[in-house]
């Protein structure tokens, strides 16, 4: 896979998805694949994969995904849809893909699948923040969503 | 557009839609184009179309194409990401696409734009109601999400 | 009811809110009441109130709620869950709360209600339009969530 | 703190909240407090909190609080709003408070704190699983949300 400096250099400074054994299988401008096997020590209280766990490996691909484009990106919100149970030893990847960006603002699809079976949807809204040194991104003004 | 018989019945009694000049102008299996033009009496207290009527625009191509399958199906939740504002005189066209299904549960990806230009993006989850007589489409034990 | 001068004069140009009988029945700082009768052309194919008009009704009382503040503020996301139908002739009481602020963002949940019972749960999110002559509400850095 | 068995059999199970330190410190009917440390290894790329496991923290809230009924309840649905980051360690608490209950559903808040600052705010849809031997809990139809 073509390697990204910023987000290589991100995910070798990445702790918590190195215990998690989270491995960035795939990447590219806007993109990003994740890869995770379900650990005994990941499961819940009904002996599936912790939500919280396959929310972060999306979370991890949707990072490297926004991150791709070079400067500092974090994430500001997102939601995951659980589609079906994990379980112990499962194999799940990750696959994050930028669906529009706009000013500092983007936002993401990551799909969690074993397989051919989904698992779970993951859509995340990421916000790039401001480098003066480089050049702001985003020179003007806000460009507000519609006023409710 | 091939003409899908549950869809134009629904249509066809939708008040609320007709009131707003909704157009159905495309449609298929698991997919659907909404059309509407924003009018004065669209207007928020910014002078921007109101963010619900833009929903409103995303919801009503969410349900044409959620009850393309054919059983009664509606919304259990939704949200939006407004990504520009419109104003009046606008052409807003909606696109709505299955990203997945399961159990009587539908997940779909609605794209709001003003020719290129994305105004806002809409996620929906749908829900199909039981229908007895024509075979429940899920007999069995609802298909669990992980424990979170 | 504390009459604020930013949201009279947003709700008196706001023509979607008019059109659709939402009225402004209370309001504080950081919180608004609004209400509608579900009207016979609000219905939609399956003879309920259309899930975008009830998400218009929350969306004007959280414009109502994060304008109150004094300056122009604008919804950036929003979502939906659906808990009951409506049906014509209902009267809805939204009611929208701050929940958060930080930066330039607030969270605002809204409850929708007929009599006791719940219709729909939204919350959301705005964001805060810079005025550099009034001063600018966050004239540091933008705070970040934590990176994914 | 009163102990419900339900979810304290739950918790004893629970392996991935176990490996992350997450602690249940409070519970009640429809509510659960936790209470995560955060360590070294739970950093991301930009040195901050992993988002993903401040989600898997709230996440054990929800999950002791919509299991505190008795029934097995699962996650179908969740989102996260991160307000400020949180760093290596930062003690954080996660209150989780019953919303709303519908059919088989429940929407439950709960907001990640440390100390008074609000570190991200969380909203999760449960669905109960159906239990012929104790009585279904919905016996009739499944009440639908307002179609779109």
């Amino acid at each position: 896979m073509p390697e990204l400096p910023a987000v290589a250099a991100m995910m070798a400074r990445d702790e918590a998805s190195r215990g998690l054994g989270i491995e960035l299988i795939d990447q590219g401008q806007g993109r990003a694949v994740t890869r995770m096997t379900v650990r005994e020590d990941m499961l819940n209280g009904h002996a599936m994969a912790h939500g919280g766990l396959i929310f972060t490996l999306a979370d991890t691909a949707f990072a490297c995904a926004c991150n791709s484009f070079g400067p500092v990106t974090v994430a500001s919100s997102a939601d995951i849809v659980f589609v079906a149970p994990a379980r112990g030893g499962d194999v799940l990847v990750a696959e994050a893909v930028l669906r529009t960006r706009f000013g500092r603002a983007g936002l993401y699809d990551v799909t969690v699948r074993r397989g051919d079976d989904v698992i779970a949807e993951f859509r995340g809204r990421s916000h790039q923040l401001g480098n003066p040194q480089l050049g702001d991104p985003r020179p003007g003004r806000p460009r507000p969503g519609p006023a409710s």
